[in-house]
């Protein structure tokens, strides 16, 4: 469908505006991502557009993360896109779960290549046989070399904006120690990084766990990562760590001289945060209006919207631009447009997410104030125009945390405990994410999957078990899960 | 090869440093980007790794162009690395010209595609028919939109790192405008961005000049870009600019309702630079001992080397470190290793290209002086400690000039008039790119190229012509253009 040219009339506006329920969370998810213009649609299926709003995001979260990381002393750099079939065979637990989403390159030009080139769902098998060469001895580890890149994993199962994608944006962050130790202590420092991003930027509520043995990464000693839940209860994977062991350094034979002059391998970790996380952000905040953004992460965290009459609209322009000059550090713009009236603008940048609207008239300039509204709560109050440098930081930093704390609420009435089959069903059914108790047998995580309609165990609980028994089995339980349905 | 650790011998020292020399300029270049790190080679031919330090200078160039792009409305974005077949055929000029380059992606998982998918081998394809659904109406342009992205084409000539690689990184801007003139004007502000880029960053006197018919982008109606010769005498185009005019929005349908209320094709321009540009720096600047880079895109402008003996060590490193402190603008760094000799040291950052390197022993104590020196003239002098912040910001600005200079010199060096055929075949073999008259005949190109093993038509000359005939047909010459072997 083609977009209409702006307007006026209500039917117009009806359809630039949203018009569905969030509790119709497809739809209105759908509305959101076209409408706020964060993304759009083509025709390849699970390649969508990042279009400039929620790619501006994006390079924020970038600079975040590389200032952070930089710090650890860690280095950017590029790698192929395309990995060769035989590289990726090396390591068997990482290609078994990777080949099915393989998109694979057999020709060019004219040409049929002679052997398959997978497109990176990952780098491992990329960046692994480099690892060997360049390591030699124990003075070249630590070794920590991260790349902001694409990524392609062809999913068969619906798609969704952000969410599942089959080509997303991600860094992968893959480091190389010359001890476990070292390599251990490093994982808390970069999941650490990477929650501080999503809560303080973000303003997102996450848990950490680290995942079953089912569902850790393929070719890991173990995987941990941030788990969010979405208002339909869906789960959504965030920014994870691998810690490898020597798995892949035998299977890619990266050895090193150690200080005794011997040869061993080396202790690998890897990390990653993706474009997913736009998904998510964009999924909890927002509403029925349209999107709302975390001022933090916000590219412009005020607009202002001057009451254009005939008579005055030359000194209620000027106000609105000085006032404009004063709220720099917020890239305040003044919306100056003349053929939108003032409510169709106070719509489109409601839609948009700016988080804070000042509204100014002849009126206002005549009592020196401004009429200021909140996108989060939609709250207006009447500031005068001196007090705005002020009071404009207090109710930005409001708006943060009170959105945090809303994402927070939100995670922990999505989550239940279940302590039988029969109760994660309800759970699940009832849009929510249950915590059980479970054996270790990857059978039971199946017929858990099974039995629900796809819950499965999306992280492991600190609260230790006591006399509890898997619900699947009904023998000792060796942990509490978080289980549900994922994108 | 597998690179041996790092020693001491006279043997490994030679085995670490360059050893061609740079009239050898394949072998030379090898080892340049081996030795000083800049990239490696992959098991996927013409697939390089763009290691930390070359990928580093990539990203200080992103932020320069990003800055200066945005002052004129654009905005960054993200769009699919995958191309539907029938989206590249729409525009018959352009897949004619890509299609024997493009690598097809046939099979995902184990499934085989329904349709081919194009990897971009440039995003016209991919981005105008979304284009043609975001554009209505004169009010929604200018729209000026930028990727920072991986780009693919599948060359069959031998690959160089950097100069000839079949995946490369990029940007490529696409802006669309209401009428010719704006479009026009917007050519000439973003060539000029990326010259000054070029010339004021990269220290690279490169000429600005159009393409002939022949020569011009696939789909266009004239490109222009910069252009560089390098000591091989090889041509390099760099940074360039499309004036589509309406060939792709007619092709694409994009359309706009102007302020008549009548519909019109937009007028489209692509911009791109790539990482094509690292290697024409790398490759101008540097010299038999490794590495120059100018100051101003180096990570780190100074190193410093303590000269340490056992008795003097302490007060050694603690002088290097205060100078450290006192340098933090020019990212200045202390060699602290205590395994490798000063010499060592400084063969190493000169290969790695470091612009300033400071000696400091207990003798420079005593005098509170320090040896300075430069890399690209290899000159040293002794400088008070006290001088330092002063004198190194007038060194580093007299390096990145004289670099700029010498990069002016060398392409006059290189150019050299040709009135003949025979004349340009000389030229050629000299390893020289030669000005020449000719017809406007695409086949007087095609002979020129066959008859002198392949100098094509770089770029159409300013100087006016008078009575010149064709060098290649004898008929009247409508121009005089640059033609040589390129990348």
């Amino acid at each position: 469908m083609r977009r209409k040219s702006k307007g006026f009339s209500s039917e117009e506006k009806k359809e630039i505006g949203m018009t569905a329920e969030k509790d119709d969370f497809s739809d209105w998810f759908t509305q959101l991502m076209l409408k706020a213009e964060l993304a759009d649609y083509t025709d390849v299926s699970g390649c969508i557009v990042f279009r400039p709003s929620s790619y501006a995001i994006w390079e924020k979260i970038k600079v975040l993360c590389d200032e952070k990381f930089k710090k650890l002393g860690v280095q950017n750099a590029y790698f192929p896109l395309f990995i060769p079939e035989k590289f990726l065979v090396k390591e068997q637990e990482h290609v078994k779960d990777f080949a099915p989403q393989v998109a694979w390159v057999t020709e060019a030009g004219n040409s049929k290549l002679s052997e398959r080139l997978a497109i990176r769902p990952t780098s491992e098998a990329m960046m692994y046989p480099i690892y060997a060469k360049w390591i030699r001895s124990w003075r070249d580890l630590p070794l920590k070399i991260n790349q902001w890149n694409n990524v392609v994993r062809w999913e068969f199962q619906h798609p969704v904006p952000f969410l599942r994608t089959r080509e997303f944006l991600w860094n992968e962050l893959h480091t190389a120690f010359s001890n476990e130790n070292d390599s251990l202590n490093e994982g808390k420092q970069i999941l650490g990084i990477y929650k501080e991003v999503c809560e303080d930027y973000l303003a997102l509520y996450g848990m950490e766990g680290r995942k079953t043995e089912k569902e850790k990464f393929a070719g890991a000693v173990f995987s941990e990562k941030l788990h969010y839940v979405l208002p339909n209860g869906k789960a959504v994977e965030g920014p994870c760590f691998h810690h490898d062991g020597q798995n892949f350094s035998k299977a890619y034979d990266i050895k090193f001289l150690n200080k005794e002059g011997k040869n061993e391998h080396a202790w690998q970790n890897t990390y990653a945060i993706s474009t997913r996380m736009l998904g998510v952000m964009f999924a909890i905040h927002s509403d029925e209006k349209g999107l709302i953004l975390p001022p933090k992460i916000a590219s412009n965290q005020v607009v202002i919207i001057p009451i254009l009459f005939e008579d005055t609209k030359a000194s209620v322009l000027k106000k609105a631009r000085e006032i404009q000059d004063k709220l720099k550090e917020f890239n305040a713009f003044v919306d100056e447009r003349d053929n939108y009236k003032p409510g169709f603008k106070f719509n489109e940048w409601e839609l948009k997410g700016i988080p804070i609207r000042i509204e100014i008239g002849p009126k206002d300039i005549e009592s020196n104030s401004v009429i200021v509204a909140r996108r989060d709560n939609r709250k207006k109050e009447t500031i005068k125009i001196s007090e705005l440098q002020k009071k404009l930081p207090l109710m930005l930093s409001d708006m943060q945390k009170s959105l945090f704390e809303r994402s927070k609420k939100l995670f922990r009435e999505k989550v239940e405990n279940a302590d039988s089959l029969e109760k994660l069903k309800k759970v699940i059914e009832g849009k929510k994410v249950g915590i059980v108790s479970l054996c270790k047998s990857e059978k039971c995580e199946d017929i858990m999957k099974a039995e629900t309609n796809g819950a499965k165990a999306l992280f492991i609980s600190e609260e230790k078990i006591k006399n509890e028994k898997c619900i699947i089995c009904g023998k000792k339980a060796e942990y509490f899960v978080y289980a549900g349905k994922s994108y």
